[in-house]
């Protein structure tokens, strides 16, 4: 399946894998697929240790990376960005937590030496941190980069081009991806409202057209709702040069997410995601649980914007993960994590490689049949 | 393109074309699509008059009706059943709706001749008045009744059945397709998140399979996000065996939409629309407008239950169009329809048989590319 894709990434299939597990991204380009390392979650050293181990398992295939670089400057100075951005959290934000946690028999940690950690993550996504990641990538042999936090700043889309890397965002509008052309960006991925993390509204039906004729021949590829090769001939139907798909890894035994949240996907219905705001401050789809319903409660809080709500909430959820992967009842109703409504579609863990080779395999199959039905 | 609908139904192409204008309906089936009537808005009278014009049109292609048949009885006694529910509507939702029109300078219709055509229609979803339309829809030519409000009573299915009559239902939830196949449906329509009307929150990219899978060999057709020969080959691929269409004929000559909202669905874009109860009192996509903005103050109160809403709102719509189709602005500004986010791609209004041609060529065309793609 020879596609503007393809050609552009010298890959063999038309389907992108993003997950944070370095083993679902070389699972998946050494089968055949192009594997995308979700990096923002991790600190500059390691990043590096991820890509290296990538590379030594993908033995030359292509791979990429996916950050979260704003285009303009945060608030707070930057030599003091994480104890000026924690200064800014409310007391009230940080007691409703608490007693949350307590409320649901979520062991204390006063002295998680990953507190400091998961502050230097939220920070990331503010230029400086942004930076030190971007500095870490580009010093790999990656062949593209992606960016899902809005248009990529001019000095990062120059860097990539004169390396040779690939530059690609998502976008989950029209209107956002005219932003990202003028950008300058080389492949646009269009996120349906129907796909795991950070959504807009518009469905992959409706939006995949949509971004295809303004792209002016760039490769636009299909996010949300793709979790099948018949999805996938879905995806090619509605113009894509192919698909990025990300909450399908969640079912891999390679994915990193805690087991518990992992069993919770495996009993989900397609109807138990929904859209929102409390854990990155930007509306998100995610796993319903206890957590969502806790938020909509009339004493509860509004959730912070990015960066603050993660910072408020990254430790806490290090607890919970923690704690439901020890098997508490009260950690295992609150856990979630990002996953879009393919969810209900799951079934059994997997391989990630034996997930792209069925992805693709009915996929091939699916455009078969379907060119036979042209002339039946 | 045969597929297990075209056999079914004896149609030429798997496209049906959902509206309520007999003129639409016709177009379609003479273009070899599958016209559909919506027949609930239309008293017994109207709907014989209609079905009568659409029969001359199309000599002896087929065509069906789609109905709101409740499965169960609702409140009220069936001999004072429109004054009945009349006496449910709250003084205050009566009063929001009269200072809203007042507010945006809609001229009152105290002696408004078609009140009680109204109430009569908004009492048709219920037993007494579905079943009347029920009667004048058997005594037609149809070939298919569809119903979109709940698995259909087992009465209509055994007289459908009996008169050789295909019987299909809208679905927005895997769980709903389980009841529709209990209750003996011939063919599920699985309607995305992104079409307009009645929705759920499940995207076609993801309910099309879901439904399929469990359909056991029924015919399903994809709705919602589908206006386009691409698209259509999406639903295809998605294993659906041809597609629902009703938002795309809204950008028709043969519409009967007022003008004023026929200009307001060209310039719309895609995220313009919402999911809102404040029309039918259950949630329906629609075109967002200076409506919904009101019924989500402070003080509005909250939409009534079906179906003292649409009664609530009837007469009302009946003035906001009438002064739309006047000019005047702040009708203009209120007014609005069910649509789907496909309105989004309307450039200009089109001819209906234009329309299914040109989605049929489309659709054909890209399926043979797809064929073609898989080898390469």
């Amino acid at each position: 399946m020879r596609t503007a894709l393809t050609e552009l990434l010298g890959v063999e299939h038309p389907l992108v894998g993003f997950n944070r597990s370095p083993a679902v991204v070389a699972a998946v380009t050494n089968a055949g697929g192009y594997g995308v390392l979700a990096a923002s979650m991790y600190t500059p050293a390691e990043l590096d240790a991820q890509l290296h181990w990538i590379e030594e398992q993908v033995q030359g295939r292509p791979y990429g990376v996916d950050l979260l670089v704003p285009e303009k400057f945060a608030v707070g100075d930057p030599d003091q960005l994480v104890a000026s951005l924690r200064a800014q959290i409310p007391d009230e934000h940080r007691a409703f937590v608490d007693a949350l946690l307590e409320e649901y028999g979520v062991p204390a940690d006063a002295h998680d030496p990953r507190e400091d950690t998961s502050d230097e993550i939220a920070a990331a996504i503010n230029p400086a941190g942004a930076e030190a990641l971007l500095d870490v990538a580009f010093s790999h042999r990656i062949s593209m980069v992606a960016n899902a936090l809005g248009p990529p700043p001019a000095d990062l889309v120059e860097r990539a081009h004169a390396a040779g890397i690939v530059v690609a965002s998502l976008v989950g509008a029209r209107k956002h991806a005219e932003r990202q052309l003028a950008a300058g960006v080389d492949v646009l991925v269009a996120q349906g409202t129907e796909a795991g993390g950070h959504t807009g509204t518009v469905a992959t039906t409706v939006l995949t057209p949509e971004v295809v004729e303004i792209a002016d021949g760039r490769p636009v590829l299909a996010a949300g709702g793709i979790a099948t090769g018949d999805q996938m001939a879905a995806a090619l139907a509605l113009g894509a040069a192919g698909v990025w798909c990300g909450s399908v890894w969640l079912g891999s035994h390679e994915d990193i997410t805690p087991l518990p949240v992992k069993e919770k996907f495996l009993a989900a219905g397609s109807s138990d995601t929904l859209r929102s705001r409390t854990i990155t401050g930007k509306p998100a789809r995610q796993l319903r649980s206890a957590w969502h319903d806790a938020w909509d409660r009339p004493d509860a809080p509004a959730p912070l914007p990015l960066p603050l709500q993660p910072m408020l909430i990254g430790r806490v959820w290090d607890r919970v993960h923690d704690a439901a992967a020890a098997g508490n009842p009260g950690a295992i109703a609150l856990d979630t994590y990002f996953i879009g409504q393919v969810v209900g579609g799951f079934r059994e863990l997997r391989g990630a490689g034996d997930i792209t080779r069925d992805m693709v395999d009915g996929c091939r199959a699916r455009l078969r049949a379907l060119g036979e039905l042209a002339s039946s």
